[in-house]
């Protein structure tokens, strides 16, 4: 089962995106890229199949990043997935929470393991690029002082001991990841649609615009408006919204909002994914 | 002017919130804090007697952290500066270009700054906690053959060369801080309201919360839907408008709205910044 299929993400392998690769496309081959940039361009260009990359966390918010990057390729959304983020404490097998002097992991992993770090005592943290990385980089080193902060699989990929699971404060920290690919899909049952707009800003335009979907009963999932790139302070919304633009309302409700606003594109309409407990 | 106002922001002297600190408040004195977490807890205590913070960057985003320590906290937004983020490559005093082998930096400053170092040929990129605690390592070390990338600001403070000025490879880099207090303020002139609200989640619920402001021609600067924190996917509406809830047309528009959401609260009333091309 989509065996062969080069799915592009961003981070090393033990990434969380390649866990939501996998997750949304089991057997399939995940491409680790150096940046978000490169998974845009490599999937536009033919050298990957699809792209997996996180849209949103639950507790950081969006990834604007990856809404400016779908602005400006030609690529359309066609699946999510959300993927519960649980937090390792990561060492060398043998190594005993005592030793360890110094907890390596991106920023954004030391930030959410804040309450967790302070509980061990006088540790060091020091910042790296990414969480998968840091577990390579403890391994590779050779550190028996170090710890490193990063999913369960990551500790798996590299052969490490999980010093302590479920290492992150809040335990409500889920990421939601969407596929990207070249063609659109036209998804049957319950859907969602993406779409980007903007206009002439003046007062109630956003109120008009969204009329296009109250005005037909059709449940917004989401709205953000985002500063314009070179256009400091002119702002772009990015909306979501529940059907697909296989339905005829959904079509009309994007004919009447075009009415409205200067600028609409579809991102592309995918399958809802509920959320569960454990993200699955 | 504002001498012995204690102002707290999060960082190392010579950070960007420093930076808008004194931009707002030339002459206090500002005080560095550990975290979000800090400033948040020692403005609500007295320890300081106001806050500022960081809650949107033109390309990268809200920094949603903000917002959740906004709703947590009882303080309200007095005032907002605008900050272009410029950044500087920064080395020891007489050292030259050719002799950078290793650039530390934030994870953000890295990243804007990658075509810049990707010109700088073979240079090893490091991720270090904060811009201008990169600046303090490199001085402290005595290192002559690593740079770091932070502002002219912290080149000065810590009596470092700017080897490159402008080194971000984005000029529309834009910073919006807040400035926070125990006690509102009523500004005169013209001002913008910050406004958090939720609801029953329906089709249309933001439609109608938004009428309360379309039918009283009150424009909407920004809004954002946000996960609520510990209620996965439930979402929390930010929105700021133009107005001050000293005006009754606005006191209207909120008791509007307060009969079809099921929380609101006013984070406050400023005066209005509007940006310059130097951010000042």
């Amino acid at each position: 089962m989509n065996s062969g299929l080069r799915i592009a993400f961003q981070g090393e392998a033990g990434a969380y995106s390649e866990e939501a690769a996998l997750a949304l496309y089991p057997g399939a081959q995940p491409c680790p890229c150096e940046s978000f940039d490169a998974v845009f361009a490599g999937v536009e260009s033919g050298l990957y199949d699809q792209g997996v990359v996180p849209v949103e966390n639950s507790l950081a918010g969006s990834i604007h990043r990856n809404y400016d990057l779908l602005l400006q390729h030609k690529l359309y959304i066609i699946a999510e997935h959300t993927l519960r983020i649980s937090h390792c404490l990561i060492a060398h097998p043998g190594v005993s929470l005592s030793e360890i002097t110094q907890v390596y992991s991106h920023p954004q992993g030391l930030a959410q393991c804040e309450q967790s770090l302070a509980r061990l005592g006088e540790v060091q943290r020091i910042a790296a690029h990414d969480t998968a990385g840091s577990v390579r980089l403890v391994r590779d080193e050779g550190w028996r002082h170090a710890a490193a902060i990063a999913s369960k699989h990551a500790a798996q990929i590299y052969g490490m001991q999980v010093l302590i699971e479920q290492f992150e404060d809040d335990k409500s920290n889920y990421t939601r990841f969407i596929a990207i690919a070249r063609e659109p899909v036209q998804p049957t049952g319950e859907a969602k649609t993406a779409i980007a707009f903007a206009g002439i800003n003046q007062p109630g335009l956003l109120f008009r615009c969204l009329s296009a979907f109250a005005l037909r009963d059709i449940d917004l999932c989401k709205i953000e408006s985002r500063p314009m790139r070179g256009v400091p302070w002119e702002y772009i919304f990015f909306v979501e919204f529940a059907g697909s633009i296989s339905e005829e309302r959904c079509r009309r409700a994007l004919g009447h909002l075009e009415e409205m606003a200067t600028f609409v594109r579809v991102l592309g309409s995918f399958p809802r994914a509920r959320p569960t407990e454990n993200g699955q």
